[in-house]
Formats: structure tokens, C-alpha cells, sequence
């Protein structure tokens, strides 16, 4: 291993012992010993990398950002049709807050600091649902009655993230079972009678499989 | 005024104060000094009322609890049937979060503590929505199709408190335009055609009117 390898560990050591931390006990309560100790470092090793509790955070926040964004390009690259994509896309999502804590950390950190990378993750949600939304309208499975396209979108987003905030107060909100309760409801008012005989509100096992698998 | 009148006053004063203090600055950067200048009293007065900023701060959950629960009370006194009455409520709680900054800071606070409150609201509002979607099917208002009535309530509780999340990034989110979106996408699916027909997703004004008119 060479020392610039070493030094990513370390430094990917703390991320997670640092999300670890604040999961538990907050931005506030969360100490720079703990996180060093956590991660098997010493305080010296930690002060290499980060200068103080806030770029701990930031790293936290960004690596989130980061993993957020590639399971939400994979999901899309092993794409069907446009709606689909749009469920399997939520499921993958789930996933990664239910496993990954330092997704879950750097979510809510961004929240309870000035909101500068969570502002940015919400809008690229929206972003991405309108789009998803407008792909499906160009593909003729949205429903043509009285639904506007405007309220749609926006009630998949207020129903996403009220899964990811209520999932602090149990993590029952973001199970399979949970968002795929949530696609049932929606689906049926969306989308054609034959579109959505051919969806599945539990998502394509193969994409999600896909999405979640680390990168090596 | 007597002396219990100009305490409760006092007291009152320094909540909304604080209650602007935390929404401005969050509750770690928020100042005893800033908020006893805002309210307008020295910080002796602040000190006889409140022992530090956590019991502020713990003031200011309590405040905007009540004030949440009297409002949904007032929309259920004055309801016409249940499905209808689940679309009064959430527009005049969304007014609360628009209008009274105690209600906003209140529900935040909560949050970034340990949830002690907010917790406890979320259930509650979680049991209001599973109560009127009882009562709607006892109605008979209620689709009899595949959706499930679990799956309704989860989808509607998510949805509402995602709208509240969302506006910590912009208020539009809350408008009543946005919450009228919201049950224009979900009443077609919930609902049968006949009952859709006698609902108004924007709200009963008269119900409105009350519910938002502080006690005198």
C-alpha cells in the first residue's frame, strides 16, 4: 500500500467514524477525540486531514453527496421506461440511508447546519423527479385527466423526504415495505391502467442490486 | 394589569423573541442577551422566567405544541366529514407553520434537540391522519379499490410533514397553493368519484377563518 493509499484510508476512517459520532450525539455533542478513537487514529493523524469539527462535517456531508449521486446515475444508466426508473430510483435511495451512515449523517448534518449541501441534494431531487416526470409524459404513461404535472412532482418530493424525515423517529419509514407502500398509492393516480400493469411498486430487483453494490 | 398579567406578558415576550432568535440563528448560535433585547426586558427578567437557553427553548416547543393542537381541535369542531376535514386540517396547520414563528422554531427546535417534542407532534398528527381515514371509511368515502388503508395513511402523513422539511428551503412549500396541489394529486385515488366531487382540496374558508383566529 502506498503512503497516498494509506492516506485515503485514514482519511475514509474518519468519515465514517465522524458520521458514526454525529449520528449518535449531533454536530454539538460529537467530539474530535471520539471520532479519532473511532476510526483507530491518533489526534495528530485526524488534524492531518481535517482542521477542525466543521471540515469533519463537510467531509461527511460531501461524501454523502457523492454516494447519493452515483446510486442515482447507476439506477438511471439500467433504466426501462421513465416511471419505473423513478421507483427503482426512490428504493435505491432508501437503501443507502437505511445502510449507509454516512449518507444518514451527512443528510441531516446538512440540515442543522446552514442547509448548504442538503439545500443542494433536495433541488437535485426535484430536478431529478420533474425530469423523470416529463420523460414519462414524452413516453405517454402519465395520466391525461385533471392532474397536473406541477402537483405531481411536488407530492413525490414532500412524500420522499417526509420518509427520510420521519425516518429519525424509526427507520420502519424507509423500509421496502414502506416505499413501496407509498408507490401503490401514487402509482394508480399517475399512470395508464396498462402502464401500470406493467410496474412494480417494489422496484426491479436487478437495478437495485446494481445500485447498491459498492464500488470496488 | 397585575403582577401575573405583566409576568405571563413578560413571558410570552421572550418566547416569540427566542422563537425568532433560534429560527434566525439555529439554537447553538442563539444568544440569552439577543433574546432578552428582542423581547425588551433586562436579563434579570429573562433569568426569573427561564433558568437557561435549553428551558427556552423547551418553552418554545411546548408554545407551539398547544398552539398546533388547539388549531387541529378548532378544524375537528367544526368539521363536516371526515375526508373534507383531513384537507381543512392540513391547511390550517400549514397556516400555523406560515404565520406564527413560535410554531415554526417550536417544531424545528424539537428536532435538532432530541426530538422530544417533534417526536411526540409527528405521532400525534400520524394518529389524526389514521383517525380520519377511519372515519372516512365508516363514511363510506373511502375508495374500495387495491389501496390500502395503511399504505394512504403513511403516504399522506409523509407527504405533509415532507412539505414541512421543504420549507426550511423556501415557504412556497407551505403555501396554500402547494397544499391544495398536494390533495388534488391524492383525493382521485382515495376518494369514490361522487365523494370527489363534494370535496375542496384548497380548504373550507368558513373552517380556515376559525381555526386561524388566535383566542383573544
Amino acid at each position: 500500500m502506498t503512503k497516498q493509499e494509506r492516506g485515503t484510508r485514514t482519511r475514509d476512517a474518519l468519515i465514517r467514524s465522524a458520521a458514526g459520532e454525529f449520528d449518535l450525539r449531533g454536530f454539538a455533542q460529537a467530539t474530535l477525540s471520539a471520532i479519532s478513537v473511532g476510526a483507530g487514529v491518533s489526534p495528530g493523524a485526524l488534524h492531518f486531514h481535517f482542521e477542525n469539527k466543521a471540515a469533519v462535517a463537510e467531509a461527511v456531508e460531501d461524501a454523502a453527496c457523492t454516494t447519493l449521486r452515483r446510486t442515482a446515475r447507476i439506477a438511471y444508466r439500467h433504466r426501462s421506461d421513465a416511471l419505473q426508473n423513478l421507483v427503482d430510483t426512490t428504493h435505491a435511495l432508501a437503501g443507502l440511508f437505511r445502510e449507509d451512515i454516512v449518507v444518514r449523517a451527512g443528510f441531516r448534518l446538512s440540515c442543522a447546519n446552514d442547509c448548504r449541501t442538503e439545500l443542494n441534494l433536495r433541488q437535485e431531487w426535484q430536478s431529478c423527479v420533474q425530469q423523470r416526470l416529463a420523460e414519462a409524459a414524452d413516453e405517454g404513461l402519465l395520466a391525461t385527466g385533471g392532474l397536473r404535472q406541477v402537483d405531481l412532482a411536488r407530492t413525490i418530493v414532500a412524500a420522499t423526504i417526509g420518509l427520510v424525515t420521519l425516518s429519525q423517529d424509526s427507520g420502519e419509514w424507509l423500509s421496502p415495505h414502506a416505499v413501496t407502500g407509498l408507490w401503490r398509492t401514487l402509482l394508480p393516480t399517475m399512470t395508464t391502467p396498462e402502464a401500470l400493469a406493467a410496474l412494480e411498486p417494489a422496484g426491479t430487483p436487478a437495478v437495485l442490486l446494481r445500485s447498491l453494490t459498492p464500488v470496488g
